[in-house]
């Protein structure tokens, strides 16, 4: 098997542009993008497989069982550029892959005529508020539409880690015009936080508006386990003082 | 050298049907597979090779040696589909060698005009008592007929791992139906246990029935070596306690 | 790069028969392959180059660099079969590149008119004593040869892991008639005891006589070498064992 | 994505030599061509790109990304040979990787009639002083050029890993002359120091001369940076030692 790509509904895109957000650091990428797909409607109309992904396959809820895939869909945008989603169950396992993944995306979408490219993630930050969101691009006049949405610019010398950075970097090669968003994250725990900094950002580029009030939801419930998190955090630590006080008295009675 | 199949008898299946098992969780896959074969008298007829196999050889008690390989076995029923058996010495050791040989598996049924497949495997479970089967397919017909046949529905999210379950994902680029049954096993031993229940399920499902006796004798082998290791391991905690308050006793005494 | 062979010498050989030996346990193989080429004479004919090697090359007394390679050399013999040797500095350091290596060396040597292949290697075990030679062939009468100049016949289940297995499980491929030898060894160390055991049952088997004289010698400096070892292993086992009895004594008294 | 070599500048050698520096053992290869290109002025003409770099892309100061790359540079020498210079990001990742790029590279030569390739790289060795350099070639004669230019021959055996040494091993399937000077270096920082050592034997060997004030300040920083961590590690060692002795005087106590 090869990397392929199989379209299952014909689509006639008007100045597509193409918005990525793969599982990764803090799923910030992947929460943005399916939840821009859900509020909006858009259809799936192409599915990626890979030699490239883990070898196993998922069961849904009706028992049913599937490929690890990535998946296109389409969103016919009456106001402005129509936009294309790929989102998916996983990165490519090896660096080859990773490669290989990355230029059928990009292939694909230059077939469609898709000039501009958006890729979402995260971004590793312990720091708390309202996440920022960084940008980097392959051109000066993309990179300037994001710091006027609100973004700020990438620090020098930031790696990228895989298909979020591989697509900006290899969009040149096909005529693509690139950008990425990177939502900052503490990255352990599924982020919507840091995603919906990214659609903020977003909805002040592109000519889209979408409800945010789902996403507001699943920020609380995020935030009630991180306060859990934190006090179960909190006892340990008071626990661990303790015990190592004991273990000091010891120690200085013993030498 | 690529993934290749060598056919050393021809065969003229009728409405085939394709079963898989190979080495993996408790070897449930494997031993059911092999048990069939054996008791139906199935004829070995064509073998697989392939460089994504672990690089060495295996010796015979004749001292003649052999690579490692994949095995088809072919058994022409008389009341039903004819049956197809795919088993072997190991799955492959990388992930694009996974997908390579289960595409090479579907390749080759198809090309022999089966239309359907099941894949046998273990499902991590730690409960006692007798195992259940665990059930997931490409279509809600094949689904069922397992269902009826005493399966039950595997849990969503269940990721299926190796050749059974890539062979079940990869299947409808082939055109054929598949089924994944899953037998529950502890994973550690070979679990002929599992194995049983797997081919209760098949003989509901398929015009074929087997002898079982030969597979409760070593069901009966294997629960008593689990007997010997409950004891040995019963021991051990034992004296890890003792061990344990000896130790509890120095801490006191010293701080 | 591909795996490559380049030959600097025609050679005609009359029915060629091939021996193998590379580095592996106790670095058997390739001490008695390297030892018949000395001093038979033979003479190198043919380089094999390959990706699936380390990436390094290495230097020599000149302060000459090389790549990592295969070698093949010739030995015109007057009385019998002709001998074609494999030898070199690295097994593959992959899966794949372990199949790919050996595929090239029996294309080579099909192309050559080579019926026979012989090769050589370890056998782990710990016992003293003359190192036995363990036989398997792809053929039964390969294998009685084998037996009737003093080898013994494998035990079932020996996996013979690298290049020495995977050219006798994939000969048949070749119309290649193979036999693969080991020698007894400990394994942690080069040992040319059962490289001199090995030599032993081919001057048996094939119609060549070397003088074993310089290898009785190279056996002297690794006994010697193993002598110093375990005296250094006894006084490291006495200081332990005062050692423990010290602590032993430490801790009835604490508790 | 295959590796490949985009040519943005048409250049016009004549009787190029390249020389190879990439990130290895203390940087040293990359720190000496760098310095040279920066130097020379040369002018980047060709970037190589493959699947076998690390799979992120890197941000420069104005916020824009790229992928990894390997970068040729030329400079036109109104005395001598023209100067072709290969650096970039990151080494491959994979063995085979390694190779692939080696081949790309020598290939690209070759079609500019590159006859003489040298590589740079460090030399692991905890000695003090004016780091030496170590050469060895495919070509006694480019080798006595090294000697003459007061490098050292290298000691047999050396292993030279990655991309410095398989250029220099497999030059010769292309009919390059190949050198490789490797600095003498503890390896674990930067080390301006070792990169100057082998300037100072390329400015013998080539008609080249290159200001060396910019690496001497270089080197001065990174003299005062080994001087802080020799004092941390100073004062480490000693309060290790008082804890040893507190703990000893312990032990002694308890048993």
């Amino acid at each position: 098997m090869k990397t392929m790509i199989r379209e299952h509904l014909k689509i006639e895109p008007k100045n597509p542009l193409i918005i990525e957000g793969l599982p990764g650091l803090g799923m910030v990428g992947r929460i943005a993008t399916k939840y821009l797909i859900k509020q909006l409607g858009a259809k799936r109309f192409a599915l990626l497989y890979s030699p490239h992904f883990p070898y196993y396959v998922v069961v849904n809820k009706k028992g049913n069982v599937r490929l690890l895939r990535g998946e296109f869909y389409y969103w016919n945008n009456s106001e402005g550029n129509d936009l294309i989603f790929f989102t998916g169950d996983s990165q490519a396992q090896t660096i080859e892959g990773q490669y290989e993944i990355a230029e059928a995306i990009l292939d694909f979408a230059n077939r469609r005529n898709v000039k501009n490219l958006i890729t979402l993630g995260g971004y590793r930050k312990e720091a708390n508020g309202t996440p920022k969101v960084i940008a980097t691009a392959t051109d000066p006049e993309f990179l300037k539409d994001a710091l006027r949405a609100n973004a700020s610019i990438s620090p020098p010398g930031n790696p990228i880690v895989g298909t979020a950075g591989l697509l900006v970097g290899m969009a040149r090669f096909q005529g693509i015009s690139a950008l990425c968003l990177l939502g900052e994250t503490r990255g352990y725990l599924p982020d919507p936080k840091a995603a919906k900094s990214i659609l903020l950002v977003l909805q002040r580029m592109l000519t889209v508006t979408v409800d945010l009030n789902d996403l507001d939801k699943e920020i609380a419930k995020s935030d009630e386990i991180l306060e859990k998190m934190r006090q179960i955090e909190a006892r340990r630590e008071t626990y661990a003082k303790k015990t190592r006080r004991g273990e000091e008295g010891k120690t200085t009675y013993i030498s």
